[in-house]
């Protein structure tokens, strides 16, 4: 008899985005004449750079001719993706092997694949409010989950303790949701944490295109030593309007090492390889190229005027927020403002009132976890045109 | 201290590929006026058909354009290409639900991910020989392997055997490697076996547009009742040459409901759709929409254009082992052709004598398993002019 994975049972059926989709429309529904302005997506919503276009065009017209045609690639990338994004790498100060990066189909799968080279038996640190994903997949497979708190006292951004025993630690910084970014002295106090106790440290960098402080790395191993605690995954989505689609990449450094619970030293870059080149079969040859046009110059330059459209869209919702004393985190190194819901309301009365009163969509803090309750997401991925209006529309509300 | 997975130290390393990379270039090295054909190769040739190519430039132009542009798009796949693959089951005799289909980046991916909704206690069921993923993504969750022989008696087809109690059971038909394929009471023997054991099929149909006989399924849903116990991957990687584009999917019925080990009845179509949305966010809308085109009229007309030529290839190897006297397996409804090497000689003798006497490459059956052992895959991926070349060789060279 084939059973199932009990595991799957312990998962929360998240209804978050339903309910809020559910919500909009009954409203839109009721009242056909308001305009809705939603600033709740986490999706980009400008078009490819126009290199990447052009890369992506030049890519399927070669797989249209037999001289030009590819099969099947490297499970772990092209070299051709693997050069820039060394050279892109080098950029912001870190050296890295061509063979310790891993190109995937985006963050979210990497995140979750990398759970199949651990042992079940780890301790697992995850914070909250969190990207759900990190919690879910590690429910998949049984394992024990702790928490660590964000809150304003810590700026949402927790950090090490010394009595708490985590064995695998997820950090995502610049963060979702909350769009706090640690500290290059912050890192490496989670960096000594990690050395100390053996832990591996999952860095989720997909928003480290938004940092716009260079004292604000960019990158996990920008920090002395994190080559031996430390897989960094990012994401073209957010840097690239990759969203969908689709292409990203884990870094594994040759320096991390562990045992496995028999005693057996085993590099983790190998066991990714493995485990890649087993599961998967590689990121199309079509996306690869542009994936490359990204880490250009010319790449770089286009997609930094779509970040700076974004980053101004967050710029004009934080001088909002500012001007109605309304105290919120990120919008800096983010797409993400996480805002404190004012006269003491819950996230979703927050919602109700956005919604009903203002006709603007943002997203329930408590949906990322109960220390997101009484918090807000807003997200600078609208039009220029409806950030500003929903803005106006927001100091006028909570002036009355 | 974080432990990593100790199933890993239990893989095998495969050296198989490198080995004949590395056999071959030295030979290559040693004699650089000898021209050497190579029919060993397991990946498509022939570049992707035109209106593929077609419906990803406009797509690709799409994506740069802000109305036409994509972001994150359904994990499980868009509903333009579920249409298309109802219909295309459809014209075989399968009904399918839109959401039975789910869109994955591979069959590969999907065989290796789908262990993911399975309880590690189950006993795992793999034909020897076999492709290589059925295994290895078996030992790196630790779970107990059985086999069942393919072999001459009973033309590398393995039958249930009720003194065999298997929960989850790997089908490929018709079969990487051997070429054999399934007929339909073959088939309804396996499905009566896994009703009877509560077992689930998983079925590789990778390769079920290579069938040309109506009278030999090209699903396993063809078959009573298979619903209520499989699970059908398949591929766009040899149907439409998609080995460097990437696109597969995998049917997972409604009908499909098995028990975790507490006794709770869960729906494998919800608990794969819960898997696919959280750690994975689908396929390139690009991508999507190449795949679309192969399911259109025009597109089948193309791609079976691309496979006449890959079954011409085929009919030109089989008759030219006809003439020696030689017996093969496969061919007829596969791009591969299994042979039993001549002569008694091994797998790898056979491998070295086509090397050096007669400057053919080839794939040592033994890689793939013990089964395999005095066994041979010649593949029919090469171009026309090439695979006669080496078949006059090989007629030349077994005559001596």
């Amino acid at each position: 008899m084939a059973f199932v994975n009990e595991n799957y049972c312990n998962l929360k059926e998240s209804f978050l985005f339903a309910d809020i989709a559910h919500k909009v429309s009954a409203y839109a529904e009721a009242h056909p004449d308001k305009k809705i302005i939603r600033l709740g997506i986490g999706d980009v919503t400008l078009p490819l750079a126009k290199c990447v276009v052009d890369a992506m065009a030049k890519a399927v017209a070669e797989m249209g001719v037999q001289s030009t045609f590819r099969g099947y690639g490297p499970e772990q990338g092209y070299d051709f993706l693997h050069a820039a994004l060394v050279k892109y790498y080098a950029s912001f100060g870190v050296t890295l092997e061509s063979d310790e990066i891993f190109i995937s189909d985006g963050a979210k799968s990497d995140c979750a694949n990398i759970t199949d080279i651990f042992s079940n038996a780890n301790t697992i640190l995850i914070p909250d409010p969190v990207y759900p994903v990190y919690l879910d997949t590690n429910i998949m497979c049984g394992r024990h989950i702790i928490y660590m708190e964000g809150k304003p006292e810590n700026d949402f951004l927790p950090m090490p303790d010394e009595n708490v025993k985590a064995d695998v630690i997820y950090l995502c910084s610049p963060n979702n949701p909350t769009g706090s970014a640690y500290t290059k002295e912050q890192l490496e106090e989670w960096v000594a944490y990690a050395l100390k106790n053996d832990a591996v440290i999952l860095y989720d960098a997909a928003y480290e295109a938004y940092v716009t402080d260079p004292a604000i790395p960019r990158s996990i191993f920008v920090i002395e030593d994190a080559k031996k605690c430390a897989i960094e995954l990012c994401s073209l989505s957010k840097t690239a309007g990759f969203t969908g689609t689709r292409c990203g990449y884990t870094v594994v450094p040759h320096a991390l090492v562990r045992k496995t619970e028999s005693g057996k030293e085993m590099e983790l870059n190998k066991m990714w390889l493995r485990r890649q080149t087993t599961k998967f079969n590689g990121v199309p040859y079509i996306i690869q190229r542009g994936a490359e046009a990204v880490f250009s110059e010319e790449g770089i330059k286009q997609c930094r005027e779509s970040i700076a459209y974004y980053q101004e869209n967050a710029r004009i919702i934080m001088e909002g927020f500012d001007k109605v004393g309304i105290k919120y985190y990120g919008g800096v190194h983010s797409p993400y403002i996480w805002l404190q819901c004012p006269d003491g309301m819950s996230s979703w009365e927050f919602f109700d009132f956005l919604l009903e009163k203002l006709q603007v969509v943002g997203t329930p803090g408590a949906g990322f976890g109960k220390m997101g309750e009484g918090f807000f997401r807003l997200t600078a991925f609208g039009s220029r045109e409806n950030t500003i209006e929903a803005m106006e529309r927001i100091i006028n509300g909570l002036k009355k």
